[in-house]
């Protein structure tokens, strides 16, 4: 007869399970393992695992009689049919209504928000929780995003709290929000991650192509900056990459393909972006960035037959260029990290979740891989302002953006005359203009739509009259021909 | 007894079916119509159409036996579920195999793939064909863009060709391509629609709050471009609308809410873009600054607490700025159809579609929104080309694009250092830098990348070594720690 002993049971024994069941042991909880091929549990106990309290199971039926009720098991397994298999095979082998199941996998959040919802419906309940940090990570702290069954918080949450990487004393971890939260704030977690390392290659890129300097004084440039605002856990790597000499003693970072893959979260937060209409530009761009890379031999092709502006020696104050370009690169980030926040709360309103946005932010400050003094900043802002509407309208981030200003414009000024690409730096400049903007240029495309289409506008507040009347929605005859009849049947 | 006397069938009589009809019947062609609601079938009769040869079907039957075969119907109705619904009551009463079905709404390509499989596996055709122009060109003469069961093409291709718009003698409609291709290129245009309209907003916006013009001074220089290489429909339309006055003498355009719509085919695009792999950079930009403007009233509490740069009076040369930011136009859109061409490149190689790229060009001449004397630079590029690349290839762009460098860097610099957002000018030169250069940051992004998740890289060709060797991915063991293993299980 089995007993139930286990805190918790763990599904699937890649390294990042073997891991993560090796980091909750650590803090002292009883985990029981299930793997499909059950020869991995038992090697498992006999080497990882050896002189731990882990306990195995050999099928689902054996691991479900060995757990404490309610019963809460880890499923970290290939996102998508094996989750759902997963889920299946427990409600049918042992596991009761009460019960807590919880996807630690990269799920696609839509998928999280389904299987809420079918589990609620038996009454069982379910989370949905990112997982960052990588292997790494799982075996000494990860940052941990769960979401789904509000419910179930306070039967995991001493468990998650204490397995999650710690921070300023605190723990990467806290409960996100309702049904797919987790996994939704972990997706815009890596879209984030994205535009943190393309600002960061566009600060090298113009270290080195611009400015002509060495990957040596590149690194000693980072090291500097790690020790200010930028302080994070991707500049101190970069740092290191930069330094990893090939046994030629050349950096080895000049001797790889720049030719950067993309495929997963990156993409679906532009998506997800585009979906609720908000301007998520940098990430946007970062996504694209690495599409270009990729297309290496048409660029060589190109390299040949397109030239640039004429090379001309940078003429004026170094040192000032090299602060600017820290200013570029950190109010950049303050814009990314506003529109990522921009739409998870537009996605929360939508979705009606009610989403901690300091608790995420402090999840973020380590165990990750954007893990950085910049969210311990941000985690304070939201401490502060609990609905802040943007992190620009934070005090501390209102001034950090106004003192970067004027060297982030002069940086985007340069690039573009020395043709160097800034997409990221350019399009977080480009939001940032249209953002602090009472009125930007639109009123041309409602009228260009209006025009041609007969789309209709509506007035500026301020200049109404009988022909332009408050909200209503305006056609004009604009060419005398054609009638004053809005459409419908046109989009553009 | 009904005779089978009408070349084609017409389902749907709303604004733009009713044109199309009269303009089939203006071009010689005996149309038969159907209207779900069959009073205005007969209403039709009875006014626009009187004394004309359009005949009218009270029932799909009716239609079916008054069409000559193998029998033509187009379908105008709303993307979605009725289509489907029509073409199933089409194939249950009177129509055949070997008949054509034609939708000509706004579907999203992937339903007009599906359609495309599901009536030739029932011995039907299908064509689903982009139409533009809004009611004026439906009524006068559209762009359309025929795809879907190539077989279908003989049969249709008189009707649709004389009923198209004509431009330089020729017709705005040709074959696009297999299964949904004309509608992935309907798409593609309307994503390029977007651009065009918002390099436009950005040089309006320069020009007035740069360099401080009115309207009427801003007009005359759209006046001027409108006969040089930006002659365009939109040029043209939007220095009609800078010159057309409220009751009190203001350009109405003035007090036009800066609140642009959007919801369908550009943010489609984008998404296809992110989906495809291809850096779409300008329409994404595009439909993210509607999106931006949208937001209206939080950028009007933004404007009260962040502040721009000091405004400084223009110094330089104003003609030479004006003649610039007529060159970044140019570039900008140049750029923006090389990325709409890519783009429409990777699909027809995933979807084996056989696009016509010089016919794509043509069909856009004339009849659509985006129409100008750049789409005959365009299709004259593509016929000298088949095959082409990149527009960027080819030697009239490739001279252009040079010719317009300079301008275009000068522009995007002034306008980062005054603090107007130039989104789309400056996406467009980082895209253009980027794509130029045979060496781009990336590989910082592959060497981080490998740092922190064993993601592996390749070695720059030219780099090789006993440690890089060529055509392999490559781990480093970058911190002494961790091993050699590369990862799997983590993505990033």
């Amino acid at each position: 007869m089995s007993e139930a002993v286990a805190d918790i049971g763990l599904i699937g024994l890649a390294v990042m399970g073997q891991n993560l069941v090796l980091n909750m042991n650590d803090k002292g909880f009883t985990v029981a393992v299930y793997n499909r091929t059950v020869e991995k549990v038992d090697n498992f106990l006999a080497n990882e695992a050896k002189g731990t309290k882990v306990v195995g199971a050999h099928s689902i039926k054996e691991l479900a009689a060995k757990l404490k009720k309610p019963r809460k098991v880890i499923m970290l397994v290939k996102a998508g049919d094996a989750v759902d298999s997963f889920i299946k095979q427990c409600m049918e082998n042992g596991f009761e209504p009460g019960d807590i199941l919880i996807d630690g996998g990269n799920s696609h959040y839509p998928d999280s928000i389904r299987r809420t919802k079918e589990l609620e419906a038996k009454g069982f309940l379910f989370v949905g929780s990112g997982v960052s940090g990588g292997e790494e990570g799982a075996r000494y702290g990860p940052s941990l995003m769960p979401g789904g069954s509000t419910a179930a918080w306070p039967a995991i949450k001493e468990i998650f709290q204490k397995t999650a990487a710690q921070a300023y004393g605190e723990p990467c971890c806290d409960w996100v929000g309702e049904t797919g939260a987790g996994h939704y704030v972990k997706m815009v977690h890596n879209g984030i991650e994205y535009g943190d390392m393309q600002v960061i290659a566009e600060a090298y890129d113009i270290l080195k192509r611009g400015l002509g300097l060495h990957e040596d004084e590149i690194a000693t440039i980072f090291d500097k900056w790690n020790k200010g605002v930028l302080d994070s856990f991707l500049i101190d790597i970069t740092t290191n990459i930069l330094r990893f000499k090939d046994d030629d003693g050349e950096p080895l970072v000049t001797k790889i393909l720049d030719s950067a893959g993309q495929k997963g979260t990156g993409k679906w937060t532009a998506i997800a972006a585009l979906d609720a209409g908000t301007p998520v530009t940098l990430i946007g761009e970062a996504v694209f960035a690495r599409c270009l890379s990729s297309i290496k031999s048409e660029r060589v092709r190109a390299s040949k037959v397109i030239s640039g502006p004429l090379k001309e020696p940078f003429r004026g104050d170094k040192q000032q260029f090299i602060d600017d370009l820290e200013q570029a690169l950190y109010a950049s980030k303050i814009i990314s990290y506003t529109q990522g926040f921009m739409l998870m709360r537009e996605t929360a309103k939508e979705m009606k979740w009610n989403l901690n946005y300091a608790g995420i932010a402090r999840m973020w400050r380590g165990g990750c891989i954007i893990k950085s003094v910049f969210l311990k900043d941000i985690t304070a802002a939201y401490e502060r302002t609990p609905n802040l509407e943007s992190l620009l309208f934070d005090d501390f981030f209102n001034k950090a953006v106004h003192k970067a200003q004027p060297g982030w414009r002069r940086v985007v000024a340069q690039s573009a005359l020395w043709g160097i690409p800034t997409p990221a730096f350019s399009t977080a400049l480009a939001f940032f203009d249209g953002y602090r903007s009472e009125v930007v240029s639109a009123n041309i495309l409602q009228a260009q739509r209006d025009y041609f289409g007969a789309h209709t506008f509506r007035v500026l507040p301020g200049k109404e009259n009988s022909r332009l009347p408050a909200g209503q929605d305006v056609h004009i005859n604009w060419t005398g021909r054609g009638g004053n009849v809005s459409a419908s049947s046109y989009n553009a």
